[in-house]
């Protein structure tokens, strides 16, 4: 069996139900209401957001009135009414819905009045000052908020067919592309996500120009280290007094294809990545394949958290050195998060490998879902492995490490970004090429692959390690082994199969009615970090599936820091019903606190049990203390 | 038996040999003329200093002559000089050297014309800004250096008997009494140092306008909290933007008397809490004792590092939050240790309890002498307890914990204040009354105590625990009984007695001729430390009579972090020649490292031996790996 590709399913393709089904819900039901009326500031206790707002004045800018209140927020904030929109359109598949329909037309309305005649759109530099445009890209976030706002367009008129939207982000795209092609202006985006975007809308339009666009961003970043230095001098204004020197954090400092290490802003940097690994499946380019991989590697080898976290510190949001894993003081972005799953789920179009997924899966449901309250109501940007109420969010080096999630933003980029991603979960989880299905993430649902393949998938996944894959139509399946399952067992209509398994994927052929039924090993597991990492060298976590745990002071008598496991003793599996989650409990040992800080004598120990829950679940019963890696005892 | 108090022995008491008579030395031969250099600005590859440039430069300005280069520096650059000095007169005592003195008289020469006609001396206002003197007390750093140049004067009068800066000091003195007392001009110091200058100044001169002016200082702290603020919101000018929002930092925020917890700049917090323990000792207030005995148990029991290092990070090189003692991040400023012992020293006075000569010992041998490279020529500001070549040094959260001691430094304070603690180093250890001698610190050298017992003391400490004192001149002795030493015996010429202990201190008389031999408990031990401790709970770290050990990669294969101890194999006694210190061994196990950040198996074990030095000399071999708390097997 030689390598497959594939590219993903239509993100129509998947009705979820199961644990998927209710995220979904929750983010119909909470987090795109929630998020409609903070874009038309229409919740009170809530940071101003002023995001129509912006756009309506914009308008008034291009028709020559009065704009009001002029533009309030941050340089990107357009980028939000662009991810609602997407989340908005992904939710409208499974849940179809004539008054959020109507919403999201009069919000395109409001934008398409702010183009400005020759295709550009941004409220922020339309509003304030339209000399300025395209002369702070380092800063200006206006190729930023195109992306999105493409990616938000891709998404509504593939679920709605309607053109407004995209009519307009085409005239936008031209524009670009006249500027920086055609005129050849010098130039790439200081924040990466128009390329992937650019990606999405030739995939959705087949408009050459638009994968010619993204093309041409992510072969001249880089080439010129010093642009945003030069950029810097030849303007006389700045948003955060930026000066473009920081190479690492803008991954400015070589051209691409000769980048070696994650550097600098986190979410940067994997949106960029992403896009490369996006170029490299559309153009075929194999130049690009040895950055992709490096890069890959230096992130999952060396600078990602067992959660899925990427970016040690909060000076930059950023990647710092290999094996600088901090817990208590790390940033691990929940768009980092996001980010790291666009790259992950680009390389595996490129090449049908588990390790991909794995990585996709650890980041999906550890840290992005660890950025929402279990009631989609409030949101992480910042997602710590220990949090200590005391020091955590007060001391000058972890005043970013917020005890609790607050309800929004003035930078307000993480929470719809998750829910556009859950909303599009189909998009990550499953993947076709001409005669395969791939089943890269397990949830439940029904599934219509575009290859004919149609399935339901019964699981309850991730807290069970049992999937039964029905077909209702036949045909070839792919199903993922994840990497932690120790072993697996696959029954095709209750008969044992030996299918054959490539790079972490079992390939089977169904035949109409045929019922698949994929048994994982979910047993819970003592988790070791290298020691290389100077934070966790010798601790251990648990995990159980794709799932990392963390111990609660609530379940632990209030504190965490005093405990270490006994990693010879058996793991049990209960259930928290204040949370809708299992526990994990282990014999833990907890050295009882003298009042010196330092002493001859080891502290005395209490033998106790000691209780983690789904490190997603985190810091949903109030402050207090977390850590997910423990000492041994 | 009752509670003794003792005041500070003569500085011209002590002749030190052994330990501290080889680093008198070495400040003597090497660091008294480096930075004597300096401040001329005759050393090659050093920062620019220009000290003595601006001396000479604001000379130029009271004559209203031109100032050629003008002001050079940090606004506290006068303190250099003033510390020179200090540390050069207190090597007279033991080095006599007319040479040196000359030097001294010279500048003393330059900074008396540099003495505006009211007394106001600042060569950063001199030459700036004449009419912005005393407007920015929480920035301007004038009482600051007022407090460093009359602590030389205290000296340098002491020593040689030479007025010239005594006399420049005492107008000095007046000129700012007469502002804030007499004139009823509000304010008190953003940076306090003056207070125990002042404290000095009166017991060298008995002059109680000093005492008085210390004491107002301190009792009007904080009773306005509010003082900084008003006094930002009334001038144009900043010097590093600090609005004096910040009270913990400034530790404006209650009257001395209330305050709980050690707070803010931790440099700025020791000297005002060694001012109010000496305003305790002078003027028997004792509405001071409890707000310093509580600010000492916050330091000693909350917020110190083993080594003796206080502040906890480098964000306003500060104390932080009960516990939360980072290893790697650590500020732990040299001169904050050093204002340790200037607090210890001050309450020991008070009260001789041996808990505050431990402490002060505990951050001699270890913070303070670690801010010093062996040779005399380079010096830590920063004093981490984990450096992590690739990390420290590097990532933005780490920038400020170098891997090197560098030569010399813009804001060079650490290294003359380490100088002129060395040189003193009879004021720390030996105190007396009318009838005792005390010991406090162990120190081989002839010691003339005021009380008129004369003694040689005899001894290797730290790397021996026997000290055989020898009593040229009989009289009653205390000596300190240390809280690491589990066991102790004392013999008067050679016949073991049972002295009474009170309080940590073991009572003895000695005739004349007799021989006292003191045998400590030195075994190396490991230390343990509170569970409370978040980055250090369940680790343990070496000692060894009053010395912290630490694991180095020079000595341990390049890497520290993979090790874990075995606490219960011993630990032998070696030595390390390169360093010229011994070194302690025990059986560890490495944990080795595979490619993967995580796995569910843990690391392949190998049984080495792991040898630890004395934590004073690390990063004396190059840059390499280096741990103080190590992980148990």
């Amino acid at each position: 069996m030689t390598e497959f590709s594939s590219h993903r399913t239509d993100l129509r393709a998947y009705a979820p139900s199961g644990f998927i089904g209710k995220y979904s819900k929750l983010v119909k039901d909470e987090v795109i209401p929630y998020q409609y009326d903070v874009l038309w500031d229409k919740r009170e206790n809530t940071e101003k957001s002023h995001v129509v707002q912006n756009f309506i004045n914009a308008g008034k800018a291009i028709r020559g009135e009065d704009t009001g209140d002029g533009f309030y927020g941050m340089v990107f904030q357009d980028s939000d009414a662009a991810k609602w929109i997407e989340a908005a359109a992904f939710s409208l598949v499974n849940f179809p819905d004539s008054e959020l329909e109507n919403k999201i037309d009069e919000l395109i309305d409001i934008i398409a009045d702010a183009q400005d005649e020759d295709g550009y759109l941004d409220t922020y530099f339309t509003v304030k000052d339209r000399d300025k445009r395209f002369t702070n890209l380092l800063e200006g976030h206006e190729l930023y908020c195109s992306g999105h706002m493409i990616e938000a367009t891709a998404a509504y008129y593939k679920v709605t067919g309607k053109r407004k939207l995209l009519d307009v982000m085409l005239r936008n795209m031209e524009h670009i592309y006249d500027h920086f092609v055609t005129k050849g202006e010098e130039g790439y985006p200081g924040h990466p996500e128009i390329e992937q975007a650019l990606i999405k809308l030739y995939r959705t339009t087949g408009d050459k120009k638009a994968l010619e666009l993204a093309s041409h961003f992510v072969n001249v970043r880089g080439k010129d280290p010093d642009f945003f230095i030069r950029e810097k001098e030849k303007r006389d204004w700045t948003v955060w007094g930026n000066d473009g020197s920081d190479r690492d954090y803008q991954q400015s400092g070589a051209p691409v294809r000769e980048q070696k290490d994650a550097t600098g802003h986190a979410v940067r940097a994997v949106y960029l990545y992403a896009a490369m690994a996006g170029l490299l499946c559309e153009t075929g380019d194999r130049s690009l394949e040895d950055a992709c991989h490096r890069l890959w590697n230096s992130i999952t080898k060396k600078r990602m958290y067992i959660t899925g976290g990427i970016g040690s510190t909060v000076e930059g949001e950023a990647f710092t050195e290999d094996y600088d894993l901090p817990t208590d003081t790390a940033y691990c972005e929940t768009c980092a998060s996001l980010g790291l799953m666009f790259f992950a789920a680009a390389m595996l179009e490129h090449e049908t490998d588990s390790r991909y997924a794995d990585v996709m899966e650890r980041a999906f449901y550890n840290t992005a879902l660890a950025g929402m309250q279990l009631d989609g109501k409030s949101f992480f940007y910042v997602n710590v492995l220990e949090s200590l109420p005391g020091i955590s969010g007060k001391t000058r080096t972890h005043r970013h490490t917020l005890t609790t999630r607050p309800g929004w933003y003035a930078c307000a980029c993480c929470p719809p970004n998750l829910a556009r991603v859950i909303m599009s979960f189909g998009e990550y989880a499953f993947g076709e090429n001409e005669d395969t299905g791939f089943v890269h993430l397990y949830a439940a649902g029904e599934v219509k692959f575009g290859c004919g393949l149609h399935i339901n998938i019964d699981t309850e996944y991730p807290y069970s390690d049992r999937i039964v894959i029905s077909a209702v139509k036949g045909g070839n399946i792919a199903v993922r082994i994840p990497v932690w399952s120790k072993k697996r067992s696959i029954a095709l209509n209750g008969t044992e199969i030996s299918a054959e398994t490539v790079k972490g994927y079992a390939y089977i052929s169904l035949n109409d009615g045929d019922t698949l039924t994929l048994t994982l090993d979910c047993t819970p597991r003592f988790n070791f970090a290298s020691p290389r990492i100077p934070s966790v060298a010798g601790m251990v976590c648990l995990s159980k599936g794709p799932l990392v745990y963390c111990f609660e002071g609530k379940d632990n008598d209030g504190d965490v820091v005093g405990l270490s496991l006994d990693t010879a003793s058996g793991i049990e599996i209960g259930s928290c019903s204040e949370l809708g989650t299992d526990c994990l409990r282990v014999t833990a040992y907890r050295d009882e606190a003298e009042d010196e800080l330092y002493s001859f004598e080891a502290p005395a120990q209490k033998k106790v049990k000691a209780a983690a829950i789904p490190y997603y679940a985190w810091c949903n019963r109030g402050e207090n203390q977390m850590r997910v890696w423990m000492r041994k005892k």
